[in-house]
């Protein structure tokens, strides 16, 4: 007999605000088995229609302190003043359990994974247009001049990240994209150094 | 716009003799796009049904030899005394016509292609099981005891070398090994280190 196992992994998705992280992540998370999606810590406020524990976990600036100060996080980011952060115990326990992890995050905890989980695989995306982004971040609700220029500046600082990446992929057709990284999923738990292989002669 | 750019890649297809490598081969090419299957010279005489040109080119020792002195071929291997060799023209062609290569090569030889070209993917099929292998590699034909001792001896040694390449394909089922390097050739394409990313601010 063949006796093969896989070791499950971190997959990191990054990108600008408004590529299409969320949609991406949701429709790769209904198609693959295994996975865990990742639930951050996060200091602001629930937009409309978020869910605390689902979305995010919502806590207040100490709590998010204590728990970083303790070593609790795989990675945390600031991001227009609000401190985002993944829970290490959630994370470990899955991947201990035999389950990969999908982290939606920022490039700042994307480099964060990075050093501090080399056998991470870390996705870029990319938007089709950035003029398009732009629109659409423009567009987003009733916002004031000043997020709006807050919002694009931090879109260009992330693009910035992208060759930090393992992987690139474009989210120019929904279908597509999340078909890209399910590949990228299967490949990945593929790799030698993923695998214990027990050949019996 | 965002304009990204992917570089071909050669893909490398090893695994033991009767593994089932051509019938993945096949179900691969007739399902992915922009690929190009080499064709390997060989010494030894077509088997029956095999086409010149088609499954190899046949050649004698004296024009392997002439070739191989001319640094025209990617890798070559000796195999039960027959030799087996990439014509280099047809893969840097291919390449430089944006088009990826599938080498269906021994061990040997994808070792000498890891060599010569880092960016190339190697992938190595295992058998569910060694005992139905033998089995199988028995069975074919009606070959004598020195020629099937001689395979069950070469397809040990081949087995050896599966944590030389970079993924590990169990052929248990034709669909999900064929869905597999699909994946792997997917996600390959995607990787960072084989993309030209031109974005417009």
């Amino acid at each position: 007999m063949t006796a093969v196992v896989r070791k499950p992994f971190i997959v990191v998705v990054s990108g600008p605000s408004g590529v299409g992280k969320s949609t991406v992540v949701g429709g790769v998370l209904e198609r693959v088995e295994g996975f865990s999606r990742s639930v951050s810590l996060a200091t602001r406020s629930p937009r409309k229609g978020e869910v605390d524990g689902e979305d995010y976990h919502f806590v207040d600036s100490e709590e998010f302190g204590r728990r970083r100060e303790a070593g609790e996080l795989l990675e945390w980011a600031e991001v227009h003043g609000n401190l985002y952060g993944t829970p290490l115990d959630f994370v470990e326990g899955k991947l201990a359990g035999g389950s990969c992890v999908m982290l939606e995050i920022d490039v700042q905890g994307g480099m964060d994974v990075k050093g501090k989980r080399p056998d991470a695989v870390l996705i870029f995306l990319l938007p089709p247009d950035f003029g398009e982004l732009e629109r659409r971040l423009r567009g987003r609700g009733t916002d004031d001049d000043d997020v709006i220029s807050r919002r694009l500046e931090n879109a260009r600082m992330e693009m910035s990240f992208y060759d930090k990446y393992d992987y690139v992929v474009v989210n120019d057709d929904i279908g597509r994209c999340v078909g890209d990284i399910l590949g990228i999923i299967r490949s990945e738990s593929l790799r030698l150094d993923r695998t214990s292989v027990d050949i019996t002669y």
